[in-house]
């Protein structure tokens, strides 16, 4: 990766204890912001990226030459228009875009961290990732939103910080990760680490690393970012570049093509190790158990302004996840909105053109500011 | 594998010209029989097995002593008792359970044949075990049934032999593979050949197979044979053997240590170069295309009673494309029949102790007996 010098970092000098019992100290957040911050500080927004997601909200990406992850949404009289607003997104701790993580160098012992990286968790994301408003003297955020790992950080924020933000977006996501998407999360990480070069992890002071098992895991979590009737509409059975089946393992249809892309451009951007840390990040997200079993109490006597976005097609975080949270919320007596959007792009809609949502977010966000 | 003398085989000589192109004979078909064939051979019912399944349909499979894979629909005084009826199931060709496959063994070379084995397609699959109504001296069947890739063999079986079944039961399939099947089948299919063991197919002669490759595509197929309530039911997010998560890469929940089971007891019984062939075939099967886009013509004229089943929970092939079925059928003028049961036991219900349609089965069978 090139362009090293593009990622944007403070180093937090304040020790974070995680859950996992550690203590970190001194570590770098890699972060990026779009737009001008207010005279009163009171328009930044603070999003959160996903699974496979980065600081480059918009525009493009200095380190992989490609849009930014929600440039549908995000800039100069976009939805959230950076003529207007101050966005803020950090890589999480974990990930592989400059912020602490396994690719990370141990200091003491001359070589990446590897697995010697502790098992973080939303809220350690989430703590790490408050710091930032320290950084830009912001006392009171104007949104926290995200979709998919970006809305459990949104629902984490709210928790911990409840007068740090006057609305808040979770978009396409569940207080409580599913026995579905744990298990092929795990899918995931049996796929790199089947794969001979992993090591154990220690591949970043190797020669190789598990290209062929972190494309395998994006394969699997591609194809749920997506939605049957999607998947049938855009593919269906049409062949690649030939006119009849091959009778061999070639990639016959353009779905196989497509897929096989998905994975292999995935390895030149990201780090097997970060993916196994943030899934497993993502797997033990359980706010409702944080709260003692009642999802409302991570919401009690909150003044924020909640929009609670799902998507009819969906089925990685349905809406009746999303619903979920919307209950807890009333239940808090929470000022909460609701919408499920109808599309058939999938849990991937958030990221997407859907003009359905850019719309109702852009209102939201208008009618609250 | 033990046991292997209590395979029993026929070699088929009669020329066999496969949809790629190639001409096989002297191969080998293994089958089992359950029940006894009556003395007008009036009461046979032809078994197809789905992707992972063998010729073991009842009973302790004697190679894996494990039950056979529809134990709770045949067998004594079962809905399909063989007291009364003569169940017929053959290992597919491309399979590893004692029919031409890749892990046969090529003469000419004296080694496995892997990947020199040829593509087959399910219409030669249904061919080459047409070759059973020969040896059992069986004019017509009584029925042809089979669940998910056995459902497939049913409708290509009806309209390739119109005349050699009285009924027919396709369940849980579809008449053209999806978009989203056939992503599903190549992740599955990747996983195996990112391992480095796979060694293009040739491991076969070597000393290492591709088991955590399997194993991963196992992983990956089982997750879609069970539903997103039937999961979050059985294990929602219940630990395994602890009181609390560990902060690791070990299997914390149920789930992840259930799918590790499945995938490396897979690995056992199962020949990854198989999974491929399987899998393909799967892939490649487009009745419709086989009858220029109009599948009713699949059945013109056709005398057969046919009863399609599908399942609520089932999203891999779900009710909708056993519609179609059902649809083509009425276009075709044909006498059929079908249910949708009620199950959150997903695709594999077909497999389960679903009683709804277990009794569905029967009741059929006996009203047309």
């Amino acid at each position: 990766m090139n362009n090293l010098e593009k990622i944007k970092k403070i180093i937090i000098d304040k020790p974070l204890k995680l859950d996992c019992g550690k203590t970190i100290k001194n570590y770098p957040i890699a972060y990026e912001t779009y737009g001008k911050l207010s005279e009163n500080r009171d328009n930044a927004i603070l999003a959160f990226h996903a699974l496979s997601g980065d600081q480059f909200v918009t525009g493009t990406n200095p380190i992989t030459n490609k849009p930014g992850w929600w440039s549908h949404l995000v800039g100069t009289n976009k939805a959230i228009d950076t003529n207007k607003f101050f966005v803020i997104c950090a890589n999480v701790i974990g990930g592989c875009m400059g912020s602490y993580g396994p690719s990370s160098n141990d200091a003491q012992k001359n070589k990446k961290l590897g697995t010697n990286f502790p098992i973080i968790t939303i809220n350690d994301m989430v703590n790490a990732q408050y710091n930032l408003l320290d950084y830009f003297k912001i006392d009171k955020l104007f949104s926290v939103m995200g979709g998919s790992m970006g809305g459990m950080q949104v629902l984490q924020f709210v928790a911990n910080y409840p007068n740090k933000t006057k609305t808040a977006i979770p978009i396409a996501c569940s207080a409580s990760h599913s026995a579905q998407n744990i298990a092929l999360n795990e899918l995931g990480r049996q796929a790199i680490m089947a794969d001979s070069n992993w090591m154990k992890g220690d591949y970043l002071n190797l020669e190789n690393s598990p290209d062929k098992g972190l494309s395998v895991a994006r394969m699997a979590a591609h194809i749920t970012y997506l939605s049957q009737k999607g998947l049938q509409e855009k593919f269906g059975r049409k062949l690649q570049e030939r006119d009849d089946l091959k009778f061999s393992f070639d990639a016959d249809f353009q779905i196989e093509s497509y897929l096989r892309h998905q994975g292999s451009a995935f390895v030149d951007r990201f780090d097997a190790n970060s993916y196994l840390y943030i899934t497993r990040a993502m797997d033990y997200f359980d706010l409702t158990k944080q709260y003692n079993g009642n999802l409302s109490n991570a919401f009690k006597n909150t003044k924020i302004k909640f929009f609670v976005i799902s998507f009819t097609s969906d089925w990685l975080y349905p809406t009746s996840e999303n619903k979920e949270i919307v209950i807890a919320l009333n239940v808090a007596g929470a000022d909460v909105g609701f919408i499920e959007i109808v599309s058939d792009k999938g849990h991937d809609s958030f990221l997407l053109d859907v003009p359905d949502f850019l719309k109702s977010v852009k209102n939201f966000l208008e009618a609250n500011y």
